[in-house]
């Protein structure tokens, strides 16, 4: 990079959780004489009679899963959080003792399982663009449907992916956790992000944005807008190398490694033209462009090491549904100030660091002061770029 | 736990970080088909002739290590951040572009390396108090030591024990990390315990506390006083398994889960009688408690699962001494309003959940929004002080 403060250590700011990260970009060179994560078992059978998510097999409870031909929804034989039932109801469900400082609040909601495909042996990064839609749409139909229900506050997609990140079965699936209440990391987000478009407000009378869909004062339609200038202006002066973050782009999304990137190869998955608070109000072109890009991203994620690239990869947007989308005059959500400012985005935080086996651990420092990385966004974005997008399987066999 | 509202699932408010925790009873009887972690190896020979950390040994970098009896302190051959050098000084060390969304500012300091003990096969667990007590001296001397450098805002200590925890050498040894910031973990805690005091101001015109040592506004003189109240009121009901959340305890400091705890067996260690900004103003007499505490815990812990226990340890204190513990009459540092709400304590981060081999993943829903655990803090700290204080190596031996 061509800024020397940039090269040496510092630390970048996280706008969207007000938080930094610690950059030493000559780490990378240390020896590692730590503990390697087991290989992942790149190839599976394509029906497994042991694995509770196949279809028409028998779940722990007993439960026989659907013979299902595309995605597949079902909830979570241990869900973390339930429904009221009434029996348990007593008090206005919150606690607080020890003077103030031993606080509670009942949480409920529903846990539901994602069956991304019939075949346990593929992965996202090894789907077609048109399977990887049909998630999309499932993702926006249980968004809906989960945040039409009475108290649920808020609606977390995410995936794990690999052993090495708590996932105990390699058939391609997901989860999402619908909850009474929004939890810390979106909460922070869309509070600074609501925080972020008063600043912008007050700064100049009249916000306007260059791009006819931008929501003037949203940050993150900012954020891809500059991202996108700055890889535009490093390829002009032939410094891409050092200075783009940007791995892939179509004409209605983007994968990047943000700026403040903790994860290694990190990305963030961002709608770059259109202001877009929920996985609703994307058109089925952007859907499809939607697709593509995380085809693109995750395939390049599993030849950077050539295997299994795993992650743990999240939606934020909207808490839940606006009342329009959900056919309703008002709404009763407590959260409706901040849920405004959100914008759509997903997350991918994976752990590998140098190869298939050795994964950075965010330990002692990073659990106790500030996360810390050893290589740049800059330079994860250039080696991620330099990827494939043919899968190394495809491209072997 | 007597109140029902805490057997199922509920968030709890962590008032250090102003940060939410959903806790999920029922959810520690699920089965495990995950990934199970290489069983630590417990024994190891006193000396290690390839270790870099053994007395008189030669490190990657050619230099020699002394023949130290006690603690040893050297600094890390691969630190993330370093001095100024001259050369690298250009502006005023902070980047800001992208229109204010791409903002770094340079970060230096130094990294040190403390050996707790010449011997190879030890941990802290297997020590004795005049051990700790020597490792407990060697933090408060580099404190001192490095807080009194120029442009050092900051001295993290910390401890990463077990290879899980990303440590490559079992040689028992900790790191200091010294920086021109405060991290953001300690900047949040630092914040929130401003913002309580001056709550706690507003409330009540003069505010007093029952204890002749503590701060009357001081959250952690407050807490410590609470979780003892609380175990003291279970004891006498015999709902002390249910309800205490105290693990050990002596004339001066405390061993607990917090109500508030992410991991499984996470534990907070703090002084419960007086207030103490740092461990620089710990008398002798404290020191010694503070190493016995760390002594009965750490053995707990290897007790629970038989195993040397893996975990990430951090001290946090006043960001760097006082101006007359410096020997200066003023102090340079911009963070002394904060700085003054400190309150000396310790947290231990351990990834074990059900046994030796199997821990606890914070991922994905963790990852994208919120801490998550499956067992009550009540029922870890039930579990810990059911372990007994004789190491089961020396047990068995
Ligand atoms: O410095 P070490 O022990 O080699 O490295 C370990 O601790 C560091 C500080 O917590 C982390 O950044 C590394 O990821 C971890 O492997
Ligand atoms: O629900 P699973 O896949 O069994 O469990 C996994 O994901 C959960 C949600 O991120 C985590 O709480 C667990 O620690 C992890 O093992």
């Amino acid at each position: 990079m061509s800024n020397p403060l940039l090269t040496a250590p510092h630390r970048r700011l996280n706008p969207l959780l007000n938080e930094h990260v610690l950059v030493s970009p000559h780490r990378a060179s240390r020896p590692w004489t730590g503990q390697v994560e087991p290989t992942q078992i790149a190839t599976q059978p394509p029906f497994d009679p042991a694995c509770y998510l196949c279809p028409g097999n028998t779940r722990s409870g007993g439960k026989v899963n659907e013979k299902y031909e595309g995605t597949w929804v079902f909830e979570n034989d241990f869900a973390s959080v339930m429904p009221l039932d009434g029996e348990g109801v007593e008090g206005d469900g919150t606690y607080i003792g020890g003077d103030g400082l031993f606080q509670a609040e009942r949480t409920t909601g529903r846990c539901d399982v994602v069956c991304f495909h019939p075949r346990h042996d593929l992965t996202i990064a090894q789907m077609e663009s048109k399977d990887i839609r049909g998630i999309v749409d499932e993702w926006a139909r249980i968004y809906l449907a989960r945040g039409a229900e009475r108290g649920v506050e808020y609606v977390q997609i995410f995936e794990n992916k690999g052993t090495m990140m708590g996932c105990s079965n390699p058939h391609p699936h997901g989860q999402v956790w619908s909850l009474s209440a929004v939890p810390t990391l979106p909460a922070s987000e869309l509070r600074n992000m609501h925080i972020w478009a008063d600043r912008r407000r007050s700064q100049s009378q009249s916000v306007t944005s260059e791009h006819p869909g931008h929501k003037a004062d949203c940050l993150l339609c900012n954020y891809a807008a500059q991202e996108l200038r700055a890889h535009a202006s490093a390829v002009e002066r032939g410094a891409e190398h050092n200075e783009s973050r940007i791995v892939v782009e179509n004409e209605h999304f983007v994968a990047l490694v943000p700026w403040w990137a903790t994860w290694p190869f990190e990305a963030m998955v961002l709608p770059h033209k259109k202001h877009h608070h929920s996985l609703l109000s994307l058109s089925s072109e952007e859907r499809d462009a939607l697709a593509d890009v995380l085809n693109r991203l995750t395939k390049r994620y599993d030849n950077l090491f050539k295997c299994s690239f795993a992650y743990s990869m999240g939606l934020h947007q909207r808490p839940t549904p606006t009342a329009a989308e959900l056919g309703i005059t008002t709404s009763e959500s407590e959260v409706e100030v901040d849920a405004d400012y959100a914008h759509l985005h997903l997350h991918f935080a994976p752990p590998l660091l140098r190869s298939a086996t050795v994964k950075k651990f965010l330990v002692g420092f990073e659990l106790m002061a500030e996360a810390q990385r050893d290589l740049t966004p800059e330079q994860a974005a250039a080696r991620l770029r330099a990827c494939s997008e043919v899968h190394y399987l495809k491209d072997e066999g």
